[in-house]
């Protein structure tokens, strides 16, 4: 793509998530080697639409989404309100992922790329990869981590430290004291601003959404085959129990979209396929489900992480 | 209990919700034949404390909560100041119940009653009991209704209308756009206010707490030896992921406990323990999934319901 002498669009940045979309659904499918993603193509009737793509009964995936989405019209009233602005059209794009495997073993993971602006001028780009293991493993999670600050580091060495305190801070459930997994990055509002530019910026958006393969296949290639215990599964569909309590009560994305009538299914296609409650469960002293519970706490320095 | 020639005191209104908690408790047990109550008695550091008592795993509960609860202490300064009221202690007390039955035939049950006092010398009752059918049942449905309708009408017939409707307004799934159940009576702020005086609200309140077991456990009779299949048990399973999208996106008591610090563990008493998601679940033209999905609207007369 070419967009070195040119203003960069909104067009060619959503075409860009598209064939994100596309790459990221090839590769996950082919990967899965059973399950093929199933598409609906849906309008919004206030302008735009998009691709949602979901898969479910893998080999190794149980139930995923991989949205692509590009959507336009007014502001709402109530936001310009807000914002203290006047009457404005907006152009939203992004492309929004969760895959939540069948084996234990592998971590959950949510990507999400986007960006946004307004008719005044105002644009900026957001996004981030957070990951959520059933079980934290050390290493993977080393992996993970280096896998982000490689990338972040690429174009800035402040990204990382900044975009990974973001990612503890933002995927934490409160009521229950614990981040939602072992973080991750999460960004928002990158605009022309602190000396980048907006080619800069979607850059660095590209080098995000171009890792989620690399990053995510080589822990289903490490995790896999490993074997698992009826326990280990109930203790995933517990955890699958948390996700859903952040996604449901504290994700602001998620909040936005069902409160200003977004597409409920693509939305909730973060929701696990089964999830558990149990009253007041403990895990037992010394488990490696203890062990999880221990590590899911923010500012933990994956990256040098010795134990 | 003697009410009449005295004023009736928070301690009072407390022991009584404690009596009805023992009484539901026990009713529930004997008719479930198997599980029994659990209790965790725990302590607020800010005031009071509650006994919270889970079941599981019976005859016929799978899972389900009866709380009894009586906290004070200072205001929160964020709540005093959207009422702009100056410095003032509060004191809440109330029995929180919610029953998910193994067989999908029997409803889910929701109560709630509840006093509320502030050292200013405002005051007021809540509550309130609906049913949640993972299969609309007709005659269930009309017999429940009736039964609230009975029990308002001893007090104001002005409350059955005006109480139904509020449920029905309250428990909406605005993103789903479906009821959560087939609504029952929610009511709220009843003080000595409107003609009545704070013995007649009480009352009232202990006819609603009184009305519970009679009535839940007609419909564990009428439905708990009926035969199931295990796609009646998938729908029970999506139907609780609509119980758990209610309760984490949009019940009021529940965001108010979590960003409170409440006791999590007691407040997702409500959370079934088992969940599933689908995406774009259709049911079968004719079933009587479908049934009840269409049943799932606000202002269905129950009582004089015809089909």
């Amino acid at each position: 793509m070419e967009t070195t002498k040119t203003a960069l669009t909104k067009e060619q940045i959503s075409l860009w998530f598209q064939s994100l979309q596309d790459d990221i659904c090839q590769q996950l499918e082919t990967e899965d080697g059973n399950a093929k993603f199933h598409q609906d193509k849906w309008e919004r009737a206030a302008g735009g639409g998009g691709r949602t793509r979901i898969i479910a009964d893998g080999n190794i995936i149980e139930k995923g989404g991989v949205n692509y989405s590009a959507v336009h019209g007014p502001m709402p009233e109530n936001i310009l309100k807000a914002l203290n602005l006047p009457k404005n059209d907006f152009y939203a794009t992004g492309v929004s992922i969760v895959i939540h495997p069948k084996n234990p073993m592998i971590p959950i993971i949510h990507m999400n790329v986007r960006y946004f602006e307004m008719t005044n001028g105002t644009y900026w780009f957001g996004g981030g990869i957070d990951l959520t293991p059933h079980y934290v493993i050390e290493k993977d999670a080393q992996f993970f981590h280096q896998q982000l600050k490689n990338t972040c580091d690429k174009h800035s060495e402040a990204y990382y430290p900044k975009f990974k305190k973001w990612a503890d801070d933002y995927f934490y459930i409160k009521h229950r004291k614990e981040t939602r997994g072992i973080g991750g990055i999460f960004f928002d509002r990158l605009s022309s601003n602190d000396g980048f530019s907006k080619k800069e910026r979607f850059d660095f958006v590209m080098d995000v959404g171009n890792i989620f393969c690399p990053t995510y296949l080589q822990l289903f290639h490490d995790n896999k085959d490993k074997a698992y215990l009826s326990e280990n599964k109930e203790w995933q569909f517990l955890r699958r129990g948390r996700y859903v309590e952040f996604n449901l009560v504290w994700d602001k994305g998620t909040k936005f979209g069902l409160d200003t009538d977004g597409r409920t299914e693509s939305i909730l296609m973060s929701l696990p396929a089964t999830a558990n409650w149990v009253y007041n469960f403990k895990p037992k002293a010394g488990s490696p489900e203890e062990y999880t519970l221990q590590h899911l706490k923010k500012e933990i320095d994956w990256i040098n992480y010795t134990g």
